[in-house]
């Protein structure tokens, strides 16, 4: 039977000379010939692991080990029986391999010789092809593997094994190759070292419809093609220092004693307020069917309801828009969580800001009023701007360079610089007091407008982060704690200039009697909160949090404008591609 | 209108008898009668910061130094204004106080001298009760503050201040309370150090009705209360558990040069595969008015179908099953990567084995083999299992003697054997060889049931991990990579002592012709795969990855029995609580 599927060959393979026999560079006819790569390893470095983490932090990259192979299922016939286990064991299972890390670019270049120490010896890379110049005795191939933005530059001469390779056009941009060559002082100005080429493997070709040539596309062409423009250097380095700017948070909380929660996804809590959900639902069928579902399909009650019992949960169920009240429960048996996963708004803003699904980190802290929260969200915020500023060096430095002069001295601005906070009050004052006009007027009891947030920072406290706190109680959430004036809520929201607000947190009621009150006032429904009111029935605490949502943060690190932009695959009113 | 809503006192509230008035220990008519606490700072410990991992990976608990204030909103007014900025900065500013570190009963007690170190020091404990015994001359209250399994013993006499607090009955088991007191040596055999008390704050009453009270609850009875159930020892240990694992899976991949990047959670792509998905939609309104909605409400066409155009993404959506082939399209531009998010199955099953909403970890390796694959898999179980093992002792002695006796030696045994592989052929011969009776026949062709499994990896290689490798095509994915023989694929499972298959992976299928013949065998419709199909027509290369089901990993970690305890919301058929 399996064989039977193999068996007919469709017209296409039969036709050699079709556009789509072409795209495949493994002929399916003769798998064969492929070149047997060899594994190389490297010998593992002398310092042990425990010690990589002091490494990490004093700025000094770690070396790697290597061991991978082009396509082990070529040989893995062989490999894997050359260790076999003891006898007892049974005659036929054989030891899994030992995982090595890959040689990267990164490892080679990131040093702080930035090469010099490997020159001279032989190395294996593999990744894309950027670029190709091909020059009378010599050809220059610029190769990135996307652990760092920059390329390895191969230089490669007639005599290189697979040369050939090159000639017949296999090695064009968007190629993937693997090198092995001997590291060398490199003659141009751009790099310390580079590969002196002595054998190419073409391992897939680029078909020449490729949309990534080397010229420049758009940012909105390379959103219609969001599985390939992580191979540009834009969004390569956007995916890295994302990464750093996850990984900070999690270093951040985790060496506080913070413990990361997950906070549910899907919810039928009544809690979660109206409006702006998306509704999850099992009465539509699966994808296959859904396109073709008829209104009548959905299942109905004999008023002609929708029977909300047949559901997948048995009541009405939705997306979170955040994890707060969740993780309060957690913050209350635990001291101090944090989450960090998606959340999500069916808000039809089709802006550069707003996305239907992002991800948030709410940390929320036991025994803390709202002084301590400040001071947390402050210390987050300066610790992973730190981070991506010490790890991720060259991206910082394209992004300065292509995307927004001077991102590098206002992130370290915000590193050192003392954050200032202010009441609303106070900051409402402030512009009641300045002579600049502004579009929306300003009263005591209206929400701050983004130019009102601007001037503050950018204008009032020169370009510091500002935080303002303590808001009218009436443009702000039911939980949040009453202040003793009886008008404010202990609110606070972190802006920085050019993102405006990053970060938005308050310290929670925790007097059951307020917050029952507060409810009524706003005309919620007290049963569905039961088990958030247990919370202060049960040894209530103060405690307080912040919500920050990380793309912004993404945005705020990287320049980067469009926040579709600082998420792999957005999602959007009308788009929910890939 | 702030004040309004203040105004007029409820009928609970005028009748101090009510017991929702007792609920309530802060009483609203009177909230300056709360004690004002002090800021409590310890030193900051002599190692800076930068060697605190290596403090971290040697097993020595790093020290903390603590600032919170019970109820800053109490003292806010005066120690907001302690700093102020230089002039230039406006008259209005104050700096953002600086985040101190809690100092937490893991810190305390923690230490290689569990707390000996400490002992003379005055420190400050804040948690909730766990229990309460009152003696003639003496009263034990015993802490925990979610920080560790351990309680902090609190010993107090009748000098104590704030005593009156414990004879008034606010300090009884669930009730949050604030201690100051002297580090002395215990007296019992449980604990080396205790707290002398000399001052005593309850911070919030539990009422009565608490319902975790010391006699012991069920898992069926807590999963109810899933708010409060982290009060418990066993949930307060699984919390714990699962974020070190988290934060363990985190290390191992960025140590290993991995991009984390985030799978998108909803998705219209066609790719997902049918059936038991949720569709997300804001075609059925929002959370208040879902309850009351006709189905006639539901936009439809001419022809009564549902109008998907007017729909959020404008076509159907559902939420996603697996992020894997969205990793692929990173792991072909930045080589190494890994997801960690929730994924979803509307799978109607009602096991202690299913969760409808689960978080899925799935590595994607560029330039890789089912070699590398089982490799990385392995490396990271047994990296992730030490980290548990040496991180979280006490919570681990607790499963070991609570949830599951030899835990421990079960976990060290995974740490330490070499993990098998062989053939899904050479498991099935040995299935057949066996003289053991299986209620499902076997034969090649056959999916592995659960008693197979058992019996390969208990009996035939004696509680190792095994990997089964190579599964029949028929009946594994059509992304995975066809062998050379034509009958089996490049898969892999792996198998663990009591749990079963804890980790399911592959090398895809990088060849655009056998990609596209296999779409074609399953009837798939190859233009939905069309940026699939591109990372093959674009620089394809070898590429491998696994998934990990997540809250299996906390159950293989805490030998907790039913998934819906090692996530702390669970989503299952009819129940989305909370």
């Amino acid at each position: 039977m399996a064989i039977a599927a193999l068996g007919p060959a469709t017209s296409l393979r039969l036709n050699p000379g079709s556009t789509l026999r072409l795209l495949s560079f493994y002929p399916k006819s003769s798998p064969s010939n492929l070149p047997a790569i060899l594994k190389t390893i490297t010998k593992p470095h002398a310092i042990p692991p425990k010690f990589h983490h002091l490494l990490q932090l004093s700025g000094l990259p770690r070396q790697r080990f290597f061991c991978s192979v082009i396509s082990g299922a070529l040989q893995s016939s062989e490999s894997a029986k050359v260790e076999f286990l003891e006898k007892e064991k049974g005659e036929m299972g054989n030891r899994v391999g030992e995982f090595r890390k890959k040689l990267r670019i990164a490892d080679i270049k990131g040093g702080p010789d930035e090469g010099l120490d490997r020159v001279g010896k032989t190395i294996v890379v593999m990744g894309w092809v950027r670029t190709l110049r091909v020059q009378s005795s010599v050809t220059f191939i610029e190769v990135n593997d996307g652990s760092c933005l920059s390329n390895m530059q191969c230089v490669m001469d007639l005599e290189a094994e697979g040369y050939d390779q090159v000639e017949s056009g296999l090695v064009t941009t968007g190629a993937s190759i693997w090198v092995r060559g001997t590291v060398v002082k490199s003659q141009g100005s751009k790099q310390k070292v580079e590969l002196k080429v002595n054998k190419i493997v073409a391992v897939g070709k680029s078909d020449p419809s490729y949309p990534i040539q080397k010229k420049r596309v758009s940012r909105e062409f390379l959103r219609t093609k969001a599985h390939l423009r992580p191979r540009t250097n834009t969004f390569g380095a956007v995916a890295r220092v994302r990464n750093a700017l996850a990984y900070a948070t999690h270093k951040f909380f985790q060496e506080n004693g913070f413990v990361w929660v997950s906070s549910p996804i899907i919810t039928a809590s009544d809690c979660e307020g109206a409006g702006e959900q998306f509704c999850v639902t099992t009465l539509i069928p699966g994808s296959q069917e859904a396109t073709n579902s008829v209104v009548d399909g959905v299942p109905k009650t004999k008023d002609g309801l929708i029977d909300w019992s047949q559901d997948f949960f048995g009541k009405p169920a939705f997306l979170t828009v955040s994890g707060q009240l969740n993780a309060e429960t957690y913050a209350t048996a635990l001291s101090d969580v944090y989450t960090f996963g998606p959340t999500f708004r069916a808000e039809n803003s089709n802006t550069s800001r707003h996305l239907a699904e992002f991800w948030m980190i709410e940390p929320e802290l036991a025994f803390a009023d709202l002084n301590d929260d400040m001071a947390c969200a402050t210390a987050y915020l300066q610790y992973v701007v730190r981070h991506v500023l010490e790890n991720c060096k060259e991206d910082m430095e394209f992004f300065n360079t292509w995307i927004e002069k001077g991102i590098i001295d206002r992130l370290s601005d915000v590193a050192e610089k003392d954050f200032v906070q202010l009441t609303y009050t106070d900051a409402v004052e402030l512009l009641l007091k300045t002579k600049k006009k502004f579009e929306f007027p300003v009263e005591w009891g209206c929400d701050l407008q983004s130019e009102h947030e601007r001037y503050i920072t950018e204008e009032a406290f020169g370009d510091c982060p500002v935080i303002i706190r303590d808001y009218p109680k009436d443009i702000k959430a039911f939980y949040m704690r009453q202040n003793d004036d009886g008008k404010t809520v202990a609110a606070m929201d972190m802006l920085v200039p050019r993102v405006g607000e990053l970060i938005g947190g308050s310290q929670r009621e925790e007097r059951l009697e307020y917050l029952e009150d507060r409810l009524d006032d706003l005309k919620l429904n007290k049963e569905s909160f039961w088990w958030y009111l247990d919370l202060r029935r049960y040894g209530s605490v103060p405690h307080a949090g912040f919500g920050l949502g990380f793309e912004r943060l993404v945005q705020f690190a990287t320049g980067i404008e469009n926040i579709r932009d600082a998420i792999p695959f957005p999602r959007v009113p009308g788009s929910a591609e890939f």
